[in-house]
């Protein structure tokens, strides 16, 4: 049985990560953290995490980057696995979890879905043969309220593609205008309107076919289950070092 | 049977509805024109219309513009009526398709599709019922030699949309940046790549569910059967007029 | 202000409904009817209809039939219109709705969601117009916890489509063996995975294109959107009646 | 410059190979082998591959199973590699490829397509990964003409998918009735209709996300260029062998 540590317990993902941990039979969170003690778990809950001084094998995190330097602090002394779900770190913060690496396992991503971290990893693969017949265009769609255009994993696609690929590229957000497609481009279109949750979609359209490959998030869960997942790979690593999805995907 | 001349048989359309005039058991081509007779038909092709001298019910043309006024004269002399598919008439061109519409059924259509036409007198009447709680977005896709982007229907259904909104509207041409969607926006992306042949979708997303109609073109049949289609339709039409896909398909 | 009661207060949908009600600047919930009182909202709630002795314009129901008759004899006393939203009535039950309908109006819809009665009232439209030159086939997606194959709504809109027919037509689920595809039939085909919410999605394939018409449920807010909507229409309606989704669509 | 021999050049991929080939300028077709010389291309046409006395690279054949002992006994006299684009082999000639595989390098591939062949190596990777916690479904899409469901393509793919599973599965064509889906399900659903060239879409679902991965034939230039690829592949082949797509892809 894998004992975790939920750092961040009562928030949304906290919580969907307690309902969906009840389908990993051999995953038990055996405390919460949190600073808000609204919820009612089967589980204790902390309002620190120093103040847990029993045996644990990975510790959780789905805060605030505020409690990196504790969350680390902590997992060193206890020379366990640590899996980072936050995001929003800034550059010191990348290089102290970058440092720490080096005395523990730290396990960190972007985007915890198992599908858009296998895409990742599939592009990487696809790209280098398909690109010379192919024209490669990313369509991503999200909810009318988001803000930022792309979203940050149509870019994380995107740069995968780009340094997959053995010539120059250029971005291309949206076409307007009497001018052909060259070759370079890469073209990157968003999408926005009611409720969408994230869908994201890459186009290699060739001579006389297309292949396409999507993912299409349905609810957060998909978080849960990525970082649920992310527990039972890093339960089992005594290394020190930094691990993300390709690690646990293998692909 | 309908006795149709088909002006302009020799080029790629006019093949395409030679072909598929075998699938319309009312339809007869009695004769073609065209200035290059380099192809063998089962019917006689004249190098002008101006040598035909024998009884006929429709005028189907696939030319060029600059044939327009010979057709338009021929079709007033023979009370007949015509149905131009040609493109590109300019500001006088059309005046003269307005002028002789008073004398003779002037059938006459950007494109040919009917389920283009379909899906656009579709939108005049579901974006009435769905724009206040529905974002609309358009999405279209054509090979990598297409030179303007968003393509003629697209913006033929896009104005569609924004004449049947009881709002003002505006068009965006892809997004990039950190902004929110406004409700005025309609978001149309023009995807280009390999030899896609045509696909137009449109997305209404609201609250909780997404509705989207596409159309897929596969080839250029389906010009010719909308073509074949129109033949049927105005050789029973004898009050002069003009007369486009929306009388043909009166949805 | 519409003033709507709703029973069903504490279940998903009826939590739901409260929610998006707050989005409806002209809707007040003035009460809820709930055996279970274990929620908290800002209007009070009542264990049984009749202990509910004020004024009010519209009683929307999400809860189950057995509740029915007291909700009917309670509308009809207060000669106001009722919204039902429950599903799962008997024969008995839809004879009694019938009955009261002749005294007071009665929405009743088996599916609230405005995108898929708007399909459904277009497919009326466009089936006689395109069933000659296209086959018509639908394809609907759901989780691997649904029971029946194929859905309620695929089913709903294939006979929607055969009874545009004008000409016997058969359904056929899924295809094995070697058998051309006649045009009698309509292709119904169930994909079962993971937690796919719902989609369905009408394909029209003609020569040389495809119209496709698709919807997609994003969650249950599509439900509780749909019923403030019939809220809405309904308080406005003082002729008794049976009223559904297309009444308030008017396509 | 690669010098190809086209066996079966005046058939209707013979003509579609020969007019892509200019996109290949490493590429020069230097004869054609054809019973019927209907066609005038810019290189001469043989009636029988036994004529044909200089010197060649590759031989490419898009012809019928009977050629096929004269086009190995040819190839192997000429110890040059052969490329078998040609369907519905028999037993008989599959042993008599296999056993000429041993004195030259052959080609066989039942598509031709790039993209096909890729996703069937994707496949390969990721059904390892993902099946554990996502639904496979597969849909194929083909035109109205098309006798056999599924297609050849589909249960090639969920062949591929059956052997990478470590589990037991079935296939199951449609779905109809009251019972869930079991995890030991690939469902695969063959839509009929209209022109529709050839589609194929596998289904991921999982808890939270889907992923799918899709291929669709535009045209069949695709089969063409598939084949001219080979060439270039084969070229510099010298060890005898039974060679396809994927020690092309090397994914």
């Amino acid at each position: 049985m894998i004992k975790v540590i939920l750092n961040g317990c009562c928030g949304k993902m906290g919580k969907t990560v307690t309902e969906l941990s009840k389908d990993f039979p051999n995953i038990e969170i055996v405390a919460g953290v949190d600073k808000f003690l609204n919820k009612k778990y089967n589980y204790k809950i902390f309002s620190s995490i120093n103040e847990i001084d029993f045996e644990y094998d990975v510790l959780l995190d789905f805060s605030r980057p505020e409690s990196l330097e504790d969350l680390l602090t902590f997992s060193v002394a206890k020379k366990k696995p640590i899996i980072l779900c936050t995001t929003g770190y800034n550059k010191k913060d990348l290089e102290l979890i970058e440092e720490k690496s080096k005395l523990i396992p730290i396990f960190k991503s972007a985007n915890m879905s198992l599908g858009i971290n296998l895409i990742n990893s599939l592009l990487k693969k696809i790209v280098p043969v398909l690109y010379k017949n192919f024209d490669i265009e990313i369509i991503e769609k999200h909810h009318n309220q988001k803000v930022d255009s792309p979203s940050g994993t149509a870019l994380q696609l995107a740069n995968t593609i780009k340094n997959s690929l053995s010539k120059e590229s250029s971005y291309i957000y949206g076409r307007y205008g009497s001018k052909k497609r060259t070759k370079e481009e890469i073209g990157i279109h968003s999408i926005r309107g009611g409720s969408i949750v994230g869908e994201h979609e890459i186009i290699f359209a060739g001579t006389g076919e297309v292949i396409e490959i999507s993912h299409k998030a349905i609810s957060r869960e998909v978080f849960a289950i990525g970082a649920l997942k992310a527990c039972e790979f890093m339960a089992s690593i005594n290394i020190a070092g930094l691990y993300n999805m390709d690690n646990l995907l293998k692909i």
